[in-house]
């Protein structure tokens, strides 16, 4: 991976320069990212599940996996609807999320679900911002997707159960989730450099207090998160 | 993987000495090795994706391994329709298929894409053939869920295009598919003299000459997807 340039202070922006044209390749972008996103979580969650301890475990995380393919199917099906080559919308993500994804191999089984559960929604959280500055119907497309995991419950349960049997554990685990964030943050920085209509997005929001309470609002939720898992974030 | 004993030539049994406690344990043998096959195929398929040379070919296979889940999905609901722990009934089969994935594990592409279209195919056939000597509503699950794979036109262009760019790789991926059948047939064999009532299905059928004409038949089959490849059988 090559070192991500310092993006420095996102410039503030009035939310009216943010013309058509900006918000359609930001469309297009976010729809790429996400069909990518969904497509690498997919494989990787799939791969994940041959370390899980037993049958039901190894079924529950094949079950997250074929959600995220569903979800790559409607990304995907967007993109065509739009008259966009989804490859090509793609493309620029490519490099980026196979970094993280090579950056963050999960070294047994607990540690793949505290990535699915912590690096998933965090992603989520980030992309849900930015969606929420689509326009229809891309917007409630791309929500509905991110809403539809109702896996949180499972790994939940099989991350607490482990530190309840094995109390060392939550210290491995917790490192590992800063782990991965710090990693989402390297990349996602990337990604914001190299795409400005996707930036623009965000910029758009008018000021960097505003910036500022985005990034306080995802990493609250990262938070809570950890505090269901029994870790400290 | 412990060597498997010599089976021997299966005895001839009358049908009607096939009576209801050996088909009922048969079916839910049958759809046991189903489900964990289906689950496991789903494993490999999406593990496999990675090696994908195009993003349109990881999302070729990540539809076929999808696929695979949603047949995982039905079988399930099948055994729980039935009142059978799906977990029980997978559990005999574990061990053979995952010695069986373990000793076919794809080095590059070309081979995945060999195996997803000759192994599944010339197991599909196998299950095809103890499925027909089902009770219903089992018997037309399994031959739906059977039915339903519709990637072969993939795997075959992919695999033709590579030959026909580079004509040497016809004999190794033949080899290939040689090992798969192998294997598939240490790994059949070792199934079939642990669970009787899943033989008995098939010696039921009442003589040897029966019980050859499903092997040739199985084959056969074998025979026209290599021919298909551009593969020597």
């Amino acid at each position: 991976m090559p070192p991500s340039p310092d993006a420095g202070p996102a410039p503030t922006v009035d939310q009216a320069t943010v013309d058509q044209a900006t918000v359609d390749q930001a469309t297009v972008d976010l729809l790429g990212l996400l069909a990518y996103g969904e497509l690498t979580a997919f494989e990787r969650m799939a791969t994940d599940a041959r370390m899980s301890p037993t049958v039901a475990d190894k079924i529950a995380l094949a079950k997250m996996a074929a959600a995220e393919f569903a979800h790559f199917q409607a990304i995907s099906d967007e993109l065509d609807r739009l008259g966009v080559d989804r490859e090509l919308a793609m493309a620029p993500f490519i490099a980026p999320l196979t970094a993280f994804h090579n950056s963050t191999a999960p070294a047994d089984w607990l540690e793949s679900l505290v990535k699915a559960y912590v690096g998933d929604n965090i992603a989520a959280d980030f992309y849900r911002e930015i969606a929420a500055r689509l326009p229809s119907p891309s917007r409630e497309l791309v929500l509905k997707v991110l809403d539809d995991t109702g896996h949180a419950a499972f790994a939940v349960e099989r991350v607490r159960a482990a530190i309840s049997a094995n109390p060392t554990v939550a210290g491995r685990l917790a490192l590992w989730a800063r782990r991965l964030v710090g990693e989402a943050l390297t990349q996602a920085q990337r990604v914001g450099v190299d795409r400005d209509a996707l930036t623009g997005l965000l910029v758009g929001v008018g000021d960097l207090e505003a910036l500022a309470a985005i990034f306080n609002r995802i990493m609250a939720a990262h938070g809570r998160r950890m505090a269901a898992l029994g870790l400290s974030a």
